[in-house]
């Protein structure tokens, strides 16, 4: 019960990142690589619709509306008219819908995230805290739904918009559910549904034998017990499917007036577009209509502003340290630890802290309420990179090749640190229990032991040796489901089948039957033969 | 059992292609197609060993070492004294090794595969034939790799060169047994293995409820007596795989001196090149390793010379006649069947026939011992294109947008055209019954209705889209493979289970116990609890 709580308290809140690095402007040119079928793309210009995600699941779509935008595709971003940091761009045009609820809540719920790292209440007091955290956040996120769904002159607004397809990401279903009703092909741009619900309408096979499931912190290389825990787990994912998304199947049903899942919805999409890589992921079994492009965030790069850029040359180079917008300002006792260590180390540090600055804050640390993380990352200077390992920051890390230090929080933080740290390139903290001599042994160790450096330039030059770049890659097959209307020529046939028919348990059944009989057949002749064999002697 | 024997005569049967349309040119650049990490591979400059296969299989091997040596790589190519067509090029060093038989020996067994065609004998003696041919074939194949394996001088000298890596078609695994000898990396490059050890090899799941078994002739959409029939050959394949590698098993053991098999060799091959495209494959899951490069020769073009090019450029357009090199020359009733058919349409003709030009040859009509296929296909002016639709010939025909008459005859020519069929870009006949009315009606039908140019039109679309030119993709692998040493952070970690471990079985076991266990005690309990029951009654 408790891993079912956990699971879907991690899965439901909106992940919020702690700097935006998205460019508004056409991105640099960072390296040479591939231009994806320019000839195609210039002669089409294409209408998208895109349903984002709040939090940190904004910054790739973002890009992708950016990137489509720039390439002459009309773009209509539909968001609420207060959320945590979507907003308008360059490239596309932003179409809010209200919602009944006002910035001051959304503030609201994103300090609520903060009562995680929250120790001194007692252990009753802080279950009860998250359960009402939970509770607020799920309330949330499904008003926000269905203030878009059942905004009826918006939604006819869109039907006549002829679109060619939605770009969503479909950890929250909206996007899905609205591509139903105009009957749009759908591009998802996702890091992974909690209970695999992407997988599975996907109809890709996750053997439990050697594809780990999230958050058991397993590897593909099991034990029997393990495997036993990863088959429980694997089992019981349909059941944590239902829950999470139960509430979205009642806004489905209500919406679409037909008694249609979630799962059924999802599994009519065209691409999934899947924030992993096989540098951190343990290799599983894709889809045809998979296309991983984890790092699609990495070449999102401007220059650093004149003084930052002074800040952080300094002849021992610069520590960039930020836990994401959730954890933008920790409890007194933590932060002190912080201080306390940075002020005995010769790197500056660039912290992204929200909160009240520290008296005695040492010379070398500048805190910032925003920085350009991903731009700091590239920088040459940089010899650490303080993070919660969300998964945007890991990949910019990964892609900088820059050692870290880390201090997993929630969802699948842990799971980017213990990997990376099993890589030999980074180490990993626990924040409610670190102190100044651990941080900085850590610090240390980090920054002056090579082979973490070395660890994750070999790493890192895996990470980026790819035919095509993520961003360019996302668009491309973006643009392909436009141009074509869709991909079902990549869509397995397995939607038909239910999971006696997938499994071929019925045919197993008719074999095993089959075999049985043919055992009961042999053994009753044999018998017979015996008897017979018997009576001859007797009457011999 | 007749099946297995057609199997193994399809599967060892080296398929050879009517046409090369290998460039030994640096080739033109068609598309504003991408370049692939230009950066990468300008600075890297690697040793490749390249153990090709014969046949039409040596098509895209050679392309590929032509366009990585063109790159600066030094490739070095190891083929048979002699062959059906392997020989050197512009971009490659050639290795070639004696081989206990002659040029003479090879033709004979080309010509051999002609005996399919052939209907007059009885029945007894074609089977004596064909069994007869499939020996020789099996021994030539045998021997061929036993030559360069056991060539002592060769072998030595090759350790000795510091490959990066070995680039090969594990149809024949000589490539693959001397790989692991010499501890190098494997980038295999194939169409498929029949018993589909490639796909076990990689560990990709293949589940027989949607993925279609070869030679079966299903789909993806299967209803109850199909899905037995693909699960009781699934089940099967395991078998097919010993029959046809035994000899391949023996070698590898007496050369590397260990009890290991093909499978395992395999299993540890780093990327799997495969020439197959979902637009003709059904959707299928695929592991990481695995690179779709089907329609690999398509890009491949050179102009056409003079007087070919004047020849084609008639009013009503031209068709290219080819059946592969192994049907270069038909019966003499089957090749005036088509001579009738030809003298009675407007159109010009391309044949590709090796045998006795017939003396009544129409003057629309040419005749010729080899023909650009793929340059031809490319002109404008072609209407159809008549083909035995081997892998090569079907990718080029789709790539260039051409209606096929198709006359498959072994292999996977059956499948390749049943599909184009299906999807109703072509019109598939039967090369032993076909008539003159029958061919003049085919073409009419394909030449004149427009939906067959419609349909393949919009296939060819579909195909042609992709973010990589299927040949860079290659070279972009086989450079990574050679630059990282390998690519394992994409292979799956399913090599050290055994097949109750990678289905779970024996979890399902423990599961199936616990819960059985469960019944009982619970059925148990609850008699206890009657007995007790009805002793408290009675006693009452």
């Amino acid at each position: 019960m408790r891993l079912l709580f956990v699971l879907l308290l991690l899965s439901m809140s909106v992940g919020v990142r702690g700097v935006a690095s998205v460019a508004d402007e056409p991105r640099p040119k960072k390296t040479e690589k591939t231009k994806v079928s320019a000839e195609a793309s210039a002669a089409f210009s294409g209408k998208l619709l895109v349903v984002p995600m709040d939090g940190s699941h904004w910054v790739g779509i973002k890009a992708m509306a950016q990137e489509l935008g720039r390439r002459g595709h009309r773009v209509t971003v539909v968001i609420p008219e207060v959320s945590m940091r979507m907003g308008p761009g360059k490239h596309y045009d932003t179409l809010t819908h209200p919602v009944p609820y006002g910035q001051s809540e959304v503030d609201a719920i994103l300090s609520t995230q903060k009562d995680f790292l929250e120790t001194a209440q007692p252990f009753m007091e802080r279950i009860e805290t998250k359960y009402h955290n939970f509770v607020r956040m799920v309330n949330f996120i499904h008003v926000t739904a269905e203030s878009l769904l059942f905004n009826d002159t918006l939604i006819s607004y869109l039907a006549k918009q002829d679109f060619d397809a939605v770009l969503t990401d479909p950890m929250l279903p909206t996007g899905s559910i609205l591509a139903r009703k105009l009957g749009l092909p759908t591009i998802n741009l996702l890091r992974g549904i909690p209970c695999a619900l992407d997988m599975k309408a996907a109809g890709c096979p996750s053997p439990p034998s050697f594809v780990p499931r999230p958050f058991t912190g397993l590897s593909d290389r099991m034990n029997f017990k393990e495997r036993l825990i990863n088959t429980l787990v694997a089992l019981l994912e349909p059941l944590f499917c239902r829950l999470l998304f139960w509430r979205f199947n009642n806004i489905a049903h209500k919406f679409l007036n037909e008694e249609v899942s979630v799962a059924e919805i999802l599994s009519e999409s065209d691409i999934w577009l899947l924030r992993i890589d096989f540098t951190l992921e343990f290799p599983r079994p894709l889809m045809p209509n998979m296309i991983l492009v984890g790092g699609i965030n990495c070449y999102l790069r401007k220059p650093l502003p004149q003084d930052l850029e002074q800040w952080v040359s300094g002849e021992h180079g610069f520590i960039v340290f930020t836990l994401g917008s959730v954890f933008s300002e920790t409890p007194e006792e933590i932060t002190s630890v912080f201080v306390e260590a940075f002020r005995q180390i010769p790197q500056t540090v660039i912290w992204r802290y929200t909160g009240k600055v520290p008296d005695n804050l040492p010379n070398n640390v500048k805190m910032m309420k925003w920085v350009p993380q991903n731009d700091l990352l590239a920088h040459s200077g940089v010899r650490a990179f303080i993070t919660h390992t969300g998964s945007h920051g890991t990949f910019e890390g990964l892609c900088h090749a820059v050692p870290m230090l880390m201090f997993p929080i929630l969802g699948d933080q842990t799971e980017n640190a213990v990997r990376m740290a099993k890589k030999g390139a980074g180490i990993m903290l626990d924040i409610s229990t670190v102190t100044t001599e651990g941080l900085l042994q850590g610090l240390n160790e980090l920054i002056n032991n090579t082979r973490y450096k070395e660890n994750i330039q070999r790493l890192s030059a895996l990470h980026k040796d790819r035919p095509v770049d993520p961003l360019e890659l996302s668009v491309f097959w973006t643009e392909f489901v436009m141009r074509h209307k869709g991909a079902k020529h990549l869509k397995a046939a397995v939607h038909d089948l239910n999971w006696i028919q997938y499994y071929c348990l019925d045919v197993a059944a008719l074999l095993a039957a089959i075999v049985l009989l043919f055992v009961i057949l042999t053994v009753k002749c044999m018998k017979l033969c015996l008897q017979k064999l018997g009576k001859k002697k007797k009457q011999d």
